[in-house]
């Protein structure tokens, strides 16, 4: 009978759902009695001090996170035979919407449309045709084809850029990331990849340098992911482009720890569009969250392959983590 | 050899358009020489004052609209004879972009973010999940076709609603008006019908008390298709509920002409997202319109069905001309 460590409270709802889905599991809920017997963490990010608490896992061999993003993990701190599965595709459709929001506002000019006109300000602007656009987005996964499915509903041609650059379904092309940072291009750029050790600070001053231009970058992923300082000053010398952007360098909410930068004013740019990384928070994002974290829970335990398993490579020795 | 009368003064790089596409033509154009020869009126809105010219166009017989929305033509002073196209299609596909700008934004809350942001603000909602709703678009002609065309890509189950309720490529359903109106529903109501003689004041206090709830209503057609009385009332008693229009009943600028309502300030309604009508202006979609409206007197003048005739009945005593 394999023992399930929670590393939060959960809702009687979400617990009943988690029984349900994993019936012959035995549960270990904060405060825990018996950390040595658990075999498998299911992680929330809600607590997401977990420095304490893996060391003392001595069975553990699963960890199976709740998020796509893993990046929060104290990684240094996981054993080499712990396998670590992502949340990967649960919130996957509920991101890609938040995307689209974000590309599509930006693209329409909403917020600043909205702005002038509170003051009585009638300021009509040229927009582009979207059906003549090229759209990037950096990630192939389940929120990159996501994205990708609704762009080609608006008629973009729509690229995608992951590592290997191996031809995706719904993209029209698959560049290597290689390719792509050497050569930037794209009147919208959606960042949809994971946080992780190629991807810290990709989007940095050389990259935005040789894009320039009108352009509309939206991040639905992690802030880390661009390198603030030198985003500021793309944004700065390029007052057409504007940076859409549900996560932020100081977020202010505990679910990443507050990472590596100062607080740096992007918020204050005129050419900047905020939500509070809000992409997976819908109705019924975080019950399908939990079910499929349950799900591959079950996998593992059947001696089948999780799905969503993590490169711990990625994550070793990254810049965010003292480590 | 047919002459064609411009009831304004094209840009050199529109009237080299316009001769290109109708190579055989002569054209009339502001100041004009001799009204009673021109047969055929190429109408723009951007001078609508046609009182003075129609009536002295003696040889008048077919007038083509640039625009998709003939409300504004002087319909009181066309002959019978006359046959009146509209430029439908033209900027289908902007406009459908617009209306999905402005739905996202409401579902997705951005204008309402970007403010809180600003104000350093981190203040979450919980978001519907596209998926699971029903969009009902009024209105089945092209951009109500591009608009679900683009929302069947979110998952979302679309409902069309025209005058007859025959089913339509695009749409999971059409109903009509008349069903839909005694029995309003839709968690997202997308406003894509001409305003003529029975879209006018459509969406009045009986239809929005009926609907009620947590809707998103979005507006690219006319603002006088909503009662506007009805809608404040509406948006103040339903918080949750918001109005994203493009359109305004007291526009400041000369594409339609001040309609019926006095100025009823619903833009300071918090629950309101508000664009200048600017869905058609867009980099490429001018000269498409152009495009498209030429080639429209060319079937004319070749004896073709000319597209997008508009059916006079529905402009006759219309409520907001005094004729």
């Amino acid at each position: 009978m394999p023992k399930i460590l929670l590393n939060w409270v959960p809702t009687q709802s979400d617990f009943e759902l988690i029984r349900n889905t994993l019936p012959d599991a035995e549960f270990e809920v904060p405060p825990w009695q018996n950390l040595e017997e658990a075999e498998i963490l299911l992680y929330s990010p809600k607590t997401p001090d977990l420095d304490a608490l893996i060391p003392n896992m001595k069975n553990l061999r699963f960890i199976q996170s709740l998020m796509a993003g893993v990046d929060h993990l104290p990684w240094s701190l996981i054993p080499d035979n712990v396998i670590v599965a992502s949340g990967s595709g649960a919130n996957s459709e509920a991101v890609a919407d938040m995307a689209l929001a974000l590309a599509l506002s930006a693209l329409k000019f909403i917020p600043f449309y909205q702005n002038e006109m509170r003051m009585d300000l009638w300021k009509r602007r040229v927009s582009k045709d979207l059906d003549s656009l090229t759209a990037v987005i950096l990630g192939t996964g389940s929120i990159g084809k996501a994205i990708a499915r609704r762009l080609k509903a608006f008629g973009m041609r729509v690229v995608g850029v992951s590592r290997s650059g191996n031809q995706a379904e719904d993209f029209d092309n698959v560049a290597s990331s290689a390719d792509w940072s050497s050569e930037p291009y794209g009147d919208l750029i959606v960042i949809a990849l994971p946080l992780n050790r190629d991807s810290y600070h990709m989007i940095d001053k050389d990259v935005l340098s040789r894009l320039g231009g009108t352009r509309v970058i939206v991040n639905i992923a992690r802030a880390a992911i661009v390198e603030p300082q030198a985003l500021k000053v793309w944004l700065q010398e390029n007052p057409t482009s504007v940076y859409a952007s549900d996560v932020w360098w100081n977020e202010k909410l505990s679910l990443q720890p507050v990472i590596v930068e100062q607080h740096i004013s992007i918020s204050y740019l005129p050419n900047v569009i905020m939500t509070p990384h809000t992409a997976g928070l819908t109705e019924y994002a975080q019950e399908r969250m939990l079910t499929m974290a349950c799900e591959n829970i079950l996998r593992f335990l059947e001696g089948l392959q999780p799905s969503g398993i993590v490169r711990k490579e990625d994550y070793s020795q990254t810049p965010w983590n003292e480590n």
